[in-house]
């Protein structure tokens, strides 16, 4: 992305080697979840598409790879781990600390709605509510990391959890290994990161970010990673406030472009998952088809595109078919 | 099922070698759609569950395998094809004759659901409104066929659509080479009596019905197709009056026993294929699972046992979390 001189570039910290024993690793944990090579002009569009249905995973999103892969790579002390996030990732955290027999603490902000709370709890958690916002939750839970000597749990801006995002990108070109694109929506960039990282520049890895949570995008723009507003259909999985370092590192390296995609298209993609495919995704899962479909990216005819359906975590009864 | 004397038996109509067939005639027009294995103990089960997701066919439902299968094997004349079915079998014929270049005439009965008909004509069917049941639509089907020409498309009781619905029985096999047993529902009998006839006993056939809607159960009780009492949570997909007479003789030869399961135990399948994986089926789809999880169908501690998700056409705003 952006040319620049090779010199520029640290060597990066997620190899594809990593990623491989990460893969062997979380296995026993996560589920290899299906991939479907659709019909020739699905979506109305010239390429040939292959759905990555990551949706299926534990917990509903791709998180769990990330978290079991932090988790399994460290010495968990008594006091567990801890993280700070009321959705996907929280979820997953909870769910793997649950699995592999540890405590989590999962903190959130204050104005945390109820139904995402009991969630957490379901998976065994303790929620701290606290603060009034994101930032503050995170800090907060920094705070008691400190104290207690739980492990942290990133979200996005750990080695071990962007390897873990990376191995669905191994698994993806195990079922479909002949893709020359590969479609993934960014929030804080764990994923895209983790998916270029194993690609490592043999596939064109294209972020698809909406355009109300541009984090790579206007990292892009700045040269480095910088805060911007956040909001949207979509801000609860991609509404992170910031790219993570090591996401934009990577990204600059393999990932091959960003393209932008408004509120209505990904609700427009939301809709032909269901209409075509009784796929229930969430916005944040339906972003990177929306790359597609709304033509902001755009294949070469008959091109191979690989897109991650990376969520599900929404209500159904609140889809607007 | 049922033990008696093989001379009892017809020789099948359906053969493996017609299901082979049928699937190299329709395979440029449904999807193969995706398995997935699941993790041990999944859904409470001492199974090995494999999850056969057809909920993603073309219409949402297995019946676009037979709709295509009984149509590209006939000469069809220019007044079309013709069905009665409000309902998956109605959609997958709209579909498969618009896809072949066909005109669709679809009977259905007058209270149907203006959604449904809606549906249908999103599909490009005439639809036509015809009497107080499914049995009067039907008829008055039979009627305008006779007088038209067009090429009648049966629910499930025909030879090509039987063949059509085992090509599922084959593809599951190649995706998933060492089940044991495969849990399928039952309405007419048409997907049962193509995947029976498939594996030919190589595996067990466990049909999985609900009470509410027990054809197959009551044939085998009286010994030949009879008449039942359709209604509950899946009698939408689910509700035919009668096993189809090819799916009996089938039944007899290749399904290994019956299972019943409320409408209570195929909501909780419902919630449970949602709550482990964002799927979300209709309550015909999950009624096989309910075969399982409700314990009716017993397996053996580690037994690889097949669960044929069968349809998705549900409307996710009515999804009773």
């Amino acid at each position: 992305m952006r040319r620049q001189h090779p010199f520029h570039y640290p060597v990066p910290v997620i190899q594809p080697s990593h990623i491989e024993a990460s893969a062997a690793r979380i296995a026993p944990y996560v589920r290899v979840t299906p991939a479907i090579e659709l019909e020739p002009h699905a979506f109305g569009s010239p390429a040939q598409v292959t759905l990555k249905l990551e949706l299926m995973q534990h917990t509903g999103s791709f998180k769990a790879r990330g978290a079991f892969n932090r988790i399994l790579s460290a010495q968990v002390p008594d006091a567990g781990v801890i993280a700070a996030s009321g959705g996907n990732h929280g979820a997953a955290v909870a769910y793997a600390a649950r699995q592999l027999g540890h405590v989590a603490e999962i903190f959130v902000p204050e104005r945390t709605p109820d139904i995402k709370v009991e969630r957490l709890r379901r998976y065994g958690a303790r929620v701290v509510l606290s603060g009034a916002s994101y930032a503050e939750a995170y800090a907060a839970s920094r705070q008691r990391a400190a104290q207690s000597g739980a492990l942290e749990v990133h979200a996005y801006d750990q080695p071990e959890v962007v390897a873990g995002q990376g191995t669905l990108g191994r698994e993806l070109e195990a079922q479909a290994p002949d893709l020359g694109t590969v479609l993934v929506a960014v929030g804080g960039g764990g994923l895209i990161a983790g998916v270029a990282a194993w690609y490592a520049s043999r596939v064109k890895v294209v972020a698809v970010e909406p355009e109300r949570c541009p984090t790579l995008y206007s990292a892009v723009e700045a040269g480095e990673p910088v805060d911007v507003d956040v909001s949207g259909v979509a801000a609860d999985s991609l509404g992170a406030r910031c790219i993570g370092r090591l996401a934009f590192d990577v990204a600059q390296q393999h990932v091959h472009s960003v393209v932008l995609v408004s509120d209505e298209e990904i609700r427009a993609s939301q809709r032909a998952l269901w209409d075509s495919l009784r796929i229930l995704a969430e916005p944040g899962g339906a972003a990177a088809l929306a790359g597609l479909r709304s033509g902001k990216y755009q294949p070469a005819p008959g091109e191979r595109v690989g897109i991650i359906v990376c969520g599900g975590n929404t209500d159904p009864t609140r889809f607007a078919a």
